[in-house]
């Protein structure tokens, strides 16, 4: 196996990608280096930057030199990292067509030597026709089959994309047919134009339908992704690779990149980083550099800002916080948190991608948190494992106590003593935002106690709270309800639900406003 | 005038401030030192962090070297930048008494050279019956009026302090009183227990009311506030200086810190940051120093951490972005969060605080965006200034078109056509979240031409919409309410919440769905 997982939070993964040309971390990002002209030399990228992959074009490559024999990436390069090479999809994507065929240009890949390398697929592009774009997916399917032959045996790993725009359907067709084959690598083409328009919400869509249709063991690299602000959110999505030439592009037009978005150089009045290039100038100094210099060193912090905030995403894959710094993200732009929200519609599935938890408190800060994989498989697992235990046909459902874990906190205590006598019939739960219903049997359980919530809870974490608990009393199977009424907001909401949904299940509820703590009259009830 | 506003968002400020050891720029960081035991040397915090002002401890200074004539604190220190000097308050929290008067201690402090002193105020501390706090305000309020005559004539800018715990009503009168006085500074006293316990909604009440009862020209000091999760919001809430030993004393415990919150050096396995500690070293490096090296390098760390997010405050500031800034680190921790719902009812102050915006689009993520000082602003003047125009007695609400500026596009420009015999008497406006309601002649202005709104919309940021319109069209006088239905999800709330709070006013709605664009219908209702 050439790519192997160390750890996991989400769909995200730290894992070891092993090439002919080393080995290489990922979620790794590529910067694109222009092998005619160099912003920064790929040897000091390595150095400084820490960047051990980096990602050139053999198209523009083989226009430059022809078939030279002997020639040699690495060499070329002045680089000893790992090489990944494009095929000039790109240029297709640009100028409509390359000069050049796929069996040349793999061969040319195999002939200097890149490590990574790619068939010569047709990318979808924006706003086309969807004939056009059923083409393109067909045409790349076609040319991924035809490769598989002219591939064999190469030492490279080779990459196979995966095409259709914002077409979802053509996405899952063409990510579940390339999957089939073996290639060592996957590729979501061509998302470059929705980013850039900002159109994260569909970038989402884009990228979980390619994630959810390939072979999730396989390495996944999201073609021209490059802003330190998305890495977190594609990272949650299973993205392993990026590339993209964004740290240049954007110095070449004075634009300073950071975690939270990108500024103009003549609206920056302070330097908000702590790189090398930031802590040895100020803002003057930059704005007063000749244009060459000034390029140089925005690139510089620009890539200090990219790769700097992968460190950041692996250290919260470490902790198992991913989901925390893609909701802090989603605040650099509007649209970033459209699709944290559309993110959070596949909440199944990045449960099913967490493999473990950390052990962590769990935070849940708004409504944007109710998308974290511990409440979600507490959810499932509540309905799946932990039904109506024999004999208790009564639930009693008593307000979470103010300390965790629930079950040990004095106010309960007493009233669990007044229960004694009927414990053999009935079930307590805890109800608890945003969990729903917590059974006391799991009240010491992680991450049942092990957690924070910000107060007051919204309208979104109080509704979806109460959705989970009718969902549990609804698959339980319990004759009687008993709430024992108490100051949590959703109680009201509670009962309500529960006689809409189950008009002919008795919920019991005491008449006395306030008695969680020793629950005389819903004892009483019982 | 020792202390000149620059620029301004929210309540906070740029400034500068003038002493007699030089200018410093606010909000600024003050890096506690230690006169003792220096982890970092005060000369190498300025040139390399850029800290143009510390803090150290004059009772600890006195204590250590008594009234020796000569002595001076920048030789002393060996820094040539602004040294403020605490007085022995601190150490009265800690050991309950200190041996030193007032006076003894001011004129040590004069004789010294502090640039900002500080006189010998009573913590109230923390979890301390009422009688306490009301002995520690009264007293402190007695001992700032007692030091007036010792301080007159001094060179130093002198601090007031505030006090009273979380005691709101204590700590008005005390930042009333102390404000009456003529202080060169005030600060707010030991908040740093609410702030070691994360009790920051808490911090939160007690930090606006300081700040709402002091004169606002003055330059504002938050003790022991040194964690970088907190400047932005401590920063938006009109505090101008923090000082902490936190960066060493954390570095103590091999704990790192971020803007995002704090960090075992054992739970990193990634250093998430680009400081020049972080860039130089691997994270095994680190944890493989020898303690007093490891200390010193995360004591680096951490200061960078701290300096750099000040910097990252202050450039939000310039953008009019502070608010973006402060909901993105509210999710460094759930009490942040709440501390962020707490200081949205605020609001009003936020916006007073605000003088003129900066010509950006204006972002609203969620509900939390709600609070911002545009959309405040906006509902304030709109119900002052833009009633019913002379003569309109008609209100015509239209959805909000889905490009800016509304009034200029073309499915809305259809509709008016039809309006055109109609126009001297209905007055015409769109309905918008969040801003509620935004007549068609203001359409052009900012912010309304340049914001954007992350859909779809939560259920606050629906609700509050609806209350803006409501509150608008109650204000506004006008006969006649004519809805041009769309598929804006809110306008069904929208007419309900019309009805329930004006149940004699005509509101008429058409039959047909859907007809935004000519709203033929609608236009046979007026």
């Amino acid at each position: 196996m050439s790519f192997e997982l160390r750890d996991r939070d989400l769909l995200g993964r730290i894992g070891r990608l092993r090439t002919k040309g080393g080995e290489v971390e990922t979620p790794a990002f590529m910067p694109v280096v222009n092998p005619l002209l160099q912003t920064l030399p790929p040897r000091r990228m390595r150095k400084e930057f820490g960047c051990d992959i980096v990602i050139t074009n053999s198209y523009i490559l083989r226009r430059q030199f022809g078939d030279v024999p002997g020639l040699e990436i690495h060499g070329l390069l002045d680089y000893d990292g790992v090489i990944m090479t494009d095929s000039g999809a790109y240029q297709i994507l640009v100028y409509g067509s390359v000069e050049v065929t796929q069996p040349e240009i793999i061969d040319f890949q195999k002939a200097i030597g890149s490590d990574i390398a790619v068939i010569l697929d047709i990318p979808t592009g924006w706003d086309v026709p969807r004939s056009d774009v059923e083409y393109t997916v067909e045409e790349t399917l076609r040319r991924a089959e035809a490769a598989i032959p002219l591939i064999e045996g190469s030492e490279a790993l080779w990459v196979g994309p995966v095409q259709g725009g914002r077409h979802l359907d053509l996405v899952a067709r063409s990510a579940r047919l390339v999957g089939e084959l073996p290639y060592d690598v996957h590729a979501l083409g061509s998302p470059t134009e929705v980013m850039e328009r900002y159109m994260y919400p569909v970038l989402v869509d884009m990228a979980m339908t390619a994630k959810l249709n390939l072979p999730t063991e396989r390495p996944l690299h999201l073609f021209g992704a490059g802003h330190p602000m998305v890495f977190a959110m594609s990272v949650a999505m299973g993205y392993d690779l990026f590339d993209s030439a964004a740290y240049a592009l954007y110095a070449k037009d004075d634009r300073y990149m950071t975690s939270r978005g990108t500024t103009q150089l003549q609206d920056l009045q302070y330097l908000p980083c702590s790189c090398p290039v930031c802590r040895s100038h100020t803002v003057e100094d930059l704005k007063a550099m000749p244009r060459g210099e000034r390029q140089r060193s925005l690139a510089e912090h620009n890539l200090y800002a990219t790769v700097t905030e992968m460190d950041v995403v692996k250290q919260a894959i470490a902790e198992g916080r991913l989901w925390d710094l893609v909701e802090a993200r989603a605040k650099g732009h509007p649209q970033m948190t459209s699709a944290l929200k559309r993110l959070s519609a596949y909440k199944e599935h990045l449960e099913r991608g967490s493999h473990g938890f950390k052990g962590r408190g769990v935070f849940y800060h708004d409504y944007h948190s109710l998308a974290k994989p511990e409440v979600t498989r507490h959810a499932r697992r509540l309905i799946e494992n932990y039904g109506r235990p024999e004999g208790k046909t009564t639930l009693l459902l008593v307000p979470a106590p103010p300390e965790k874990p629930f079950n040990t906190y004095p106010g309960y205590l007493r009233l669990r003593e007044g229960l004694q006598p009927k414990l053999c019939e009935v079930h307590v739960c805890f109800v608890a935002a945003p969990y729903g219903v917590v059974p006391e049997s799991l009240a010491e359980t992680y991450p049942l106690s092990q957690y924070e919530v910000a107060e007051p809870l919204d309208h979104e974490t109080q509704m979806f709270t109460v959705e989970n608990a009718v969902e549990y009393v609804e698959a339980s199977g319990h004759e009687k309800v008993v709430l024992v009424r108490g100051g949590d907001p959703f109680f009201d909401m509670l009962e309500e639900a529960l006689r809409k949904s189950m008009p002919s299940l008795p919920v019991l509820r005491p008449e006395n406003l306030w008695e969680r703590e020793t629950g005389e009259q819903a004892l009483r009830l019982l």
